[in-house]
């Protein structure tokens, strides 16, 4: 079975507020970052299913007749993760409990959806490379992002949504219907990489599941030890995450004024003072707060916290100089930095010539 | 008119927790501080009125005929200020608007109270001088020590109070009943010395109101600019009041444990953060946080904040020599330090043997 070339990319999630406290039934507010993770699938004469995973040092090649003994009887519901399919991976794979590393993961996903959708008929053979702009484990949603390209570039291969790039387009689209069955593949993808998913929304995803549950625990501790301190903080976390949605489509319809960022970096400060509350910050993160303050920057972890991602608000006006001077100070402590800009489109599909070419270049070695 | 001598003291006062959220009807715990505000009465000769504090260099002396015009009609009720005689009196010091400095508002205090517990018959002759251990406007309560030590003595000498002290005895403390009269009478000090009282508990007193008033009005601001973000942080801040007094009346009824102080511990860093959520945080208070942590001890600001003191929460095995190496680190940061207890005896009549030495030759130099 031959199937067609793509190329696919999704955009990282940063949770601009109420991380953790969406845990306990609070809203979160996420966004889209135009940082993305692009995936190329090409067709093979190999009789192999093979994955390039060039962020995490992960290449991997298996003969489709060893793959093939691994599928199970067809599934018509596509919510549930079929268990056995995954015992069977996991085996295959060599996971054990102690063996959760992304790579494992991520390989697991990968087969999983490929064996799920191309198992009923003939199994193609192809490889799959991936590169991501996103740092991995940092609550920058990368797990969902590679989720995402894997079902829409295997859907489209299997032929269950159709190949939306007309011949002089750039990047296209799929309609909504065919969305929602990428978000659903995409879902069981993330059910994958985070084992036994405890709530958190799909798209705070990362790669690596463990730290999370254990800050989770540790606000989930905190509430049991102090019940009438923290409901409230949690309260107050979701009239944030409810006043920054209101002040972000209001700049969407309304003249942007300064006054906008005002209120934003307000909201970053106390939700910021709120997570430490909850027990999820980290040295790392007040150092991160102070450095960016001192250039009149403001700045909260995001995602899950304990280290991991922080987030600075730059203002329209912030000086390019104030920009680099600060991404300096940064690296100076050992962070790494990326600058982006928020409401990128979500899953598309590329033409080669609109991947840039530092990308393009990776991808074209596997 | 000769009156008796006398010696009273009164402890500061420090607010664990519920500063700011007080104003808006939250739980606030104040204990007193074993650092005390000392009050010597002289009867004098000099047919003068005299008052010296030494620790705000005031020092001023008026003929007894000069004060007496500025009595007025006697009156029944003590809960409210006379205004006519506190319009005499601020005229009488020169104190206008802009001049609302620590030396006149204590001045004016000690002026109404004389007055108006002598105003009825002859004027004493008399020399009040006061030394205190508290930082003046940190939030300490050294207002509400200075109204409390004046209200005392001068009810002390107009015989309105019996003088407790026996020969033999070091200290005394009055009856309840005395006790009630010394306090409504030290209200009326701490309503001259902050002007309009706002509602902040007359414990909360610092030498010069208003910088707490413009901190008040920020943490107002503030919920009124986001109610539905705030008000649950003030939630929170009542429940750590209550909280925190739960804990420290179980430490004076079961045996002390380690817990006991990890609690105290934790309420004290959740505060902290809410505190700089309402507003009224500092960067100096920020040093003093980082500080002390490096050290293994947990800080918060106290009172008024945005500046002013914080309290540090010494355990009992917390080692001498750390303690002299974070006093010498605060120190190096430009701060004074007071290591205190917390409980001390409120209001008490002294004599002079039971003053410490160095009180005594100081309040002997007047």
């Amino acid at each position: 079975m031959l199937v067609k070339d793509c190329f696919v990319s999704a955009p990282g999630k940063a949770i601009l507020h109420g991380e953790h406290a969406v845990v306990h039934g609070k809203v979160a507010l996420a966004v889209s970052l135009n940082l993305r993770t692009y995936l190329q699938l090409k067709a093979t004469t190999t009789g192999k299913v093979c994955i390039n995973l060039p962020n995490i040092d992960t290449f991997l090649c298996w003969s489709l007749c060893c793959v093939l003994l691994l599928i199970t009887a067809r599934r018509e519901e596509v919510k549930l993760l079929d268990s056995e399919l995954v015992r069977r991976l996991r085996e295959f794979v060599g996971v054990t409990n102690g063996n959760l590393d992304t790579g494992n993961m991520a390989t697991l996903a990968f087969l999983y959806i490929y064996l799920s959708l191309f198992g009923s008929g003939e199994l193609p053979s192809l490889t799959v490379s991936v590169w991501s702009e996103l740092p991995t484990g940092a609550g920058l949603g990368s797990s969902a992002a590679y989720s995402v390209c894997l079902a829409a570039a295997l859907l489209c291969a299997s032929g269950a949504i159709h190949t939306p790039l007309k011949e002089l387009d750039h990047t296209a689209r799929w309609c909504q219907e065919e969305l929602e069955l990428i978000n659903s593949w995409a879902f069981q993808g993330e059910m994958i990489i985070h084992g036994n998913p405890s709530g958190v929304d799909n798209a705070v995803g990362t790669w690596v599941p463990r730290s999370t549950k254990v800050l989770v625990a540790r606000v989930k501790d905190k509430i049991n030890k102090f019940p009438s301190i923290m409901t409230p903080v949690l309260d107050s976390v979701d009239a944030i995450s409810c006043t920054c949605e209101k002040v972000l489509s209001e700049m969407t319809c309304e003249p942007i004024t300064g006054e906008h960022y005002n209120i934003l970096e307000e909201l970053i400060d106390i939700n910021q003072h709120h997570l430490n509350v909850m027990g999820v910050g980290h040295p790392a993160l007040d150092t991160l707060c102070q450095v960016t303050l001192t250039r009149g920057l403001h700045s909260k972890l995001t995602g899950a916290g304990g280290g991991g991602c922080g987030i600075t608000l730059l203002r329209p006006e912030t000086d390019a100089f104030v920009v680099q001077s600060t991404v300096q100070d940064l690296r100076d402590c050992g962070f790494d930095c990326w600058e982006t800009s928020i409401g990128g489109p979500g899953v598309q599909q590329h033409s080669p010539s609109s991947i840039k070419k530092e990308v393009l270049e990776i991808l074209n070695q596997y």
